[in-house]
């Protein structure tokens, strides 16, 4: 299922075989929120090349909802895309967006922010939706739990989402029996040491195709995210890929990778695009041809962002990335950009979002290169 | 510079000589507003291959500024277009978005909708203004009356307009030597026979490269606009283009075309796709391979318009248009452009403004071989 070709200390360089083929770790998911990356068509995605991309069974389940997705032939279908689709539980925005009406043992009843509409969701449903999706890899329901919380609490919410997880896994083998998905389990504890390898040794002993770290990238400073990543990539199986969940910034990617993990999706390059903040290679970096993975610790010499609707854009008459693979990068200039931006055209979202999920997926390329 | 290759009863089939090209007429305009067309970039455009866009001189003298767009190289370079454009006058806009502070003989005071900030709008200052744009086809500054208006009015606007045209005319003669522009002069005159033919003649007496009838499509009736159709064009220069600002919709068009019209623009395709209001050819008048001229009056039989809003389209899997240049058009069905809209994606307006533009295009290249 998972193989890892090549080590360079703790970074992986590894294949994910998944129903839809064969996948390169690490890698970055681009996020197709309602099924769709916001402003790009999945010609587009393709463009980018990325390995697999995220959707999110909690706006999906919404909008078009699930019987309507398994009416319309699932999401790879109606959205045009071949490649691995990945699906949260639904879990994350169900606790972050919807209202919550009644949590307990058996699973969340919520009001869907849109329109007040009761929904239920036990570990069983979200696993049931994500197979209406046609999601390759799913993920196990979980609690998500606001920080700071105390240990009791959190003691407490991990032994449920090991009890979700384990759930979830029942109905996974029951339902699933050949081209089957992959299901993937996902460890919580905050902040705490103990808790979070407790989780973790739960999560392997009912036994998951691979593991994500959840519950990070919430608020906690970047330190202690780090603090994090330096114990518990070890403690999960070796065999196995590792997912960080909604992390990050291209420098804790880089981090991240260096602490063994194979998995990333996060909102900041497409959410940032839409404001205007573009991420760039560092051209030095670039043209001296260092190794990623060897610069100094949670390094960021390798790039730089900037705000395009800045005055000092506006007659810079240098092109967006003179090497992109998109014609419209290698041609507009930064000038260009920036009035489009602040003349509030649509075209500014969608170029800026093609620029930083070619940065994002550039970096990961780039890191696999490295590993090697 | 014009040229008359074919025509069909009064529709022309010709060839208009610009310093960008030969291109051929009839042809619609692509509106790029302030220096995009909304949701699509310059490659998009390229893809759809218009005969030449137009571009807002009101619009781009607030932003970027005429100075700033002399700085940066004119506009075929900053948007990166390489055929003809033509702009307005600046003068639609100045009486319908700006607040006008004075009008007279010397022309316009107004301040900027967006700012406050004041600027003169004199004839001269227009076609400098056009010039620093880099515009191939200019328009000269008409005042636009606001209709009703009374006759006396009017005929004292057709003068003052005609004064214009003949400052424009000059300034232009004076400022361009070699590498010529296009100047067109607008007729004027409401829905008063008398008044438009005397400002028709007036303007000729000027001499202009074009004529455009102004002042249409401003809320009178279609069977209003069709009667001034009936004589206009007739009493124009035969061997001049002419250009019916601002219009319309399909059928309208082809009615302009047959009482001998050669060039259109219209925000109509961008904005209502952006509304999720979706233009469509008719399967059975595509495969009838019908003329298009020999249509009944004012038929409609040759198209139709969708809300794909609706909720008929639920489960629609049919692909948007299956003959499109576009694959995202081949592929997608009305059920994902639906969901796409339902849920606020920004592709929602990309698709729909490449289609409802894909149509308009594709009818004009239709009306010139079927007036051959």
């Amino acid at each position: 299922m998972f193989n890892v070709i090549k080590t360079k200390n703790k970074a992986r360089r590894g294949e994910l075989k998944t129903r839809k083929g064969l996948i390169q770790t690490p890698f970055f998911m681009p996020i197709a929120t309602k099924g769709a990356v916001k402003t790009l068509s999945s010609r587009d995605i393709r463009d980018l090349d990325p390995e697999i991309i995220l959707s999110n069974t909690y706006h999906l389940m919404l909008r078009p909802g699930e019987e309507e997705l398994k009416g319309l032939g699932g999401l790879h279908k109606f959205m045009d895309w071949e490649r691995p689709i990945l699906t949260d539980s639904g879990g994350f925005q169900v606790f972050s967006l919807a209202n919550i009406r009644k949590l307990s043992e058996d699973g969340v009843i919520f009001s869907s922010h849109i329109d007040g509409r009761e929904y239920k969701m036990q570990p069983e449903d979200s696993i049931r939706i994500q197979g209406a999706i046609g999601s390759d890899i799913m993920m196990v329901l979980d609690e998500c739990v606001e920080l700071p919380a105390d240990k009791k609490y959190l003691e407490q919410s991990i032994e449920l989402t090991t009890r979700w997880a384990d759930r979830c896994k029942k109905y996974f083998d029951k339902t699933f029996k050949k081209d089957k998905p992959l299901l993937f389990g996902i460890v919580q504890g905050g902040l705490d040491k103990e808790l979070r390898l407790k989780s973790a040794k739960q999560l392997e002993s009912v036994g998951f195709d691979g593991y994500a770290v959840g519950g990070l990238s919430v608020g906690e400073s970047e330190q202690e995210m780090y603090d994090v990543l330096d114990y518990l990539p070890d403690s999960m199986p070796d065999d196995k890929p590792r997912y960080l969940m909604g992390v990050g910034y291209p420098h804790q990617m880089v981090e991240a990778v260096k602490s063994g993990i194979d998995m990333f999706d996060c909102v900041i390059p497409t959410r940032e695009a839409r404001h205007g903040r573009l991420y760039l290679w560092n051209k030095v970096f670039v043209e001296s041809d260092r190794n990623i993975l060897e610069l100094e610790d949670n390094s960021k010499e390798f790039y730089r962002t900037i705000n395009i609707r800045n005055e000092s854009f506006k007659f810079d008459d240098k092109v967006i990335n003179e090497n992109s693979r998109f014609e419209e990068l290698r041609t507009y200039t930064f000038a260009y950009l920036r009035h489009l931006f602040v003349t509030d055209e649509p075209l500014a979202q969608r170029l800026s979002t093609l620029n930083n999920l070619e940065f994002y997926l550039d970096l990961m390329r780039r890191v696999r290169e490295d590993i090697k």
